[in-house]
């Protein structure tokens, strides 16, 4: 599980409940036809925006990117190494006995035992990696969709509240309230944006980054295997692939 | 056609509605003159920014992108195994007789039937994607245009009205009523904007990355039977255009 | 004359005058101050931002681009051909003869004509176009710039006259007027950035692209006539520049 | 120098100064410590934004633009003719004798003079031209980070004058006074980056792509001498670089 | 260390209190819940934002930016050819004798000492410029979306203050202080991300250029050395890699 997503996600609403809890009024924050107008319309214009299967996409991207079970790359080299070890000691063939536990290095290590020729398993290894990068990149259009739309849709419900407000001016004492709950939905619009769906985008982006590097030393391992390379070439190759801090970590 | 679309619409006007109603003063929110200014406004500036041929091409554009037929990527493989089938048995002449729905595919298939050569073949379609990918661009054009200027003029409009309110300061009850009619521009710009225009500029982007995937597998498939390749080669080859998701949908 | 750039202009300020109308006191919205702090600082800023040159030139490509004579391809590819059949039935030295109207396909022609070399052709063709491009960027870089200016400078007016308005409390009914006054400026500047300079940019780059392509059909053109090609494949070349819908449109 | 700036600056604060003085209240406008919070806040933070170096180069690029001597190109192409006459009726070696005026022309041609090898001339030319363009897009980066600055400092100190205000309501008659001294920060701060720094990023950016244009004509009009080419190719291969206006007017 | 962040950090917060001073009510700028919420939720969204690691990293390239020893590119060049110099006297090997400050240049004269071919000893020097952009990009990204969540929670916490505000609208003399309060969050906002991130975030931009030179400097001079380059071919190379104002400064 990812925590720092979750520490941010607690840390950012917790801070603004309790600075209202502070200024002594929590009831006053909570207005369900407000909550609705902005969620409800931001979804809305999510489904106007997006095909039905990309938003649905989404959801699993999403619980992908907080669910997460970080990889350590020095694992993934290990496991690589290890395969390498047996192709060389034993035969290409034998890779199907071990057991890998990455769908994707999986997938990769089946067409080597297979005999498949090098050029077919590059090309549906890279066929994975650009379609997982482009299922990645519609999450974050889905999000920073959703993180333009909350803030406007914040604004129109404020637009409404106000219409509603100026046009009943006779009761001077219900002019406040009515503005504070005008309010409202811009203060839902912003905290939607910039506390969820806007950091949400960000944080994808990044892991989609790390999802490819792994991928790519994954790529670059099983052809590696599959060109008969000694494990330690495999290895050092691999290795190339890492910051010199990850390097360090690992020795 | 295309459901989310639709939902979206409804849901998204549906929700402002609503609150509306739930703040008791309908009849508040209607202002037919405020209205022409902010929509008429924006169809003007409309003409000023594309060509007419440009304009009237995106309404056609729009008009796809809601009523929608969602095609099946496997639906179009299977036809194209079908007329690769044909080709083996019979010959690249007797494709003529196979009737092809999609205009485009239809288009590739008579090129091939005739005997036009292969760099020929691919030209043309190529071009016809080309042209397509650039009346998508020009329709989001028109409507991300259209969802800055609708903002604009809801905002101009405001201008008018606070402008106008200001000098008649004289009767304190006409106040509220006036700035109430005046932020209506406001409100009618930026639900214009942010629940049609640009939702749908971005649904049109979608929509085109999709109609441009099916039809480069179509020149694929086209261009691999006129090569005389075997079925099964084929099919393996458009299958490689699909995400991993599609593909096991299909079996 | 591109008459949407005209019907757009005459609807988007016609209709901004018939609200001003309907809200019954026209003279308050005319300020020549305001006015001229607006327009002309605009115009300043532009002579900071622009060379006098570029600015002077900008005058006469937005002439052209509301004073437009819109050029039909089928037009051009007509002429080309009858071009490539002189050349055929006499020589290349015989369409000195042929008038030409547009001047840039008439110096292709007589390049061509004189017998100069097919790379030089070329080179002063592509240089004509980057020119053309060029004078058009630096166009719309104008229009952008002064449509950015002109609310900078709306605000800067509504800065000083809401500073004058505080600073003058004392007389509670002047409040009202003096703000009015204070907003039109935000309000000149709203209206010539998004009626005038923003949208004539748009058309701008549209014209340009436009432009372009005419004149890479005319130089294709005149190349495959000095390669002597038949008529019948200059045509089939030259129509592999039109969208689809052009094409039909010429049987 | 060049007039369009000065003009330009001139006019642009002139009108400003003009509008305040019609609303009759000059002293109101000036308040020394918003003007020292508001400038000295956007120089200290150009600071962190940019090493020493880079911002004192700033003023050095700065004041190139506005004293700048304007260079015909002509002039440039008629230097290098006359280069290339001695450099044919004479030798390479008496182009030492030729005074040049133009600093990076003189080096080119010192470099031919001293029989340097094409290769170096040109790598020593093209890194001249590179840093030319690498100091002017500094430049421009602190004119449109002070610009983007000036107003943030604008806000920050409204800020701190809204919120001294709102402590001391106690006596009405200041509330005016207070809040206008409050919105002249973000006067001087729009006014700051609309008729200063903005502006003159823009016009830095266009002298930088005149300056290096030209830098390519003496590039390509000096190498060419060095390959021995006869001074009318060389007029001819220079004549290229300058758009249809400009070589019309030297006719 | 970089005294002009120093200067500039110190400076400008230096000009907001002074400000704050001459307004006479520092205590009311105070507010520590205010501040929490600001910086707090600024630190939460960029937990949402970065994984941990990176949040990390950025802490340790904002102590390099700040506490900076500015590096001398003709010391390095120096460097390099004293370090040619020995390769050319003695031999490669040689070279591990000779003490090396910078942990970079030290690599590579290591590879070399060690006899490791060209290609690698680039890849591995490039792998590491690599890795040092990314470091500083992802410290930049960090910093930039700090820059943007900061006015963010500074609007968040304001529409708190404003909505607590205007439902206790009963006790007069409460409402300016208490939109005092509101405001401040958005003051926090604004200083935090104009001082403070956006402006660092430049700054590390500029940085990593300059590193980047001076690491491409020491690559092309250690790749001189290996192919045993005369020293003072090595010095006329590097020195190609200055701008002219840095080559006249070593002279």
């Amino acid at each position: 599980m990812d925590i720092a997503t979750v520490i941010g996600l607690i840390g950012g609403l917790g801070l603004i409940v309790t600075t209202i809890f502070l200024g002594g009024n929590v009831v006053g924050f909570v207005d369900i036809p407000s909550a609705v107008v902005v969620f409800g319309g931001t979804v809305a214009t999510a489904f106007i925006m997006f095909p039905l299967n990309v938003i649905i996409g989404t959801v699993k991207v999403i619980m992908k990117t907080v669910f997460f079970k970080s990889t350590d790359p020095h694992q993934i080299i290990r496991k690589i190494i290890e395969l390498a070890d047996t192709a060389r000691r034993e035969s290409l063939v034998a890779l199907e006995k071990v057991s890998v536990e990455d769908p994707f290095m999986k997938k990769g290590v089946m067409l080597v035992a297979d005999g498949t020729e090098e050029s077919l398993v590059r090309a549906v290894l890279e066929t994975e990696i650009k379609f997982m990068k482009q299922r990645h990149l519609q999450g974050q259009g889905v999000l920073k969709g959703m993180g333009t739309m909350a803030p406007a849709f914040g604004m129109i419900g404020t637009l409404i509240g106000l219409v509603n407000m100026l046009q009943n001016l006779s009761d001077p004492a219900s002019i406040g309230p009515a503005m504070a709950v005008a309010l409202l939905t811009t203060f839902y619009g912003a905290v939607l944006a910039n506390v969820v769906f806007l950091p949400m985008a960000t944080k994808l982006e990044g892991r989609s980054a790390e999802d490819q590097l792994y991928m790519e030393i994954m790529l670059e391992g099983v052809l590696s295997i599959q060109r008969g390379d000694h494990p330690s070439i495999v290895k050092e190759k691999l290795m190339a692939f890492l910051s010199p801090a990850m390097r360090e970590s690992s020795s």
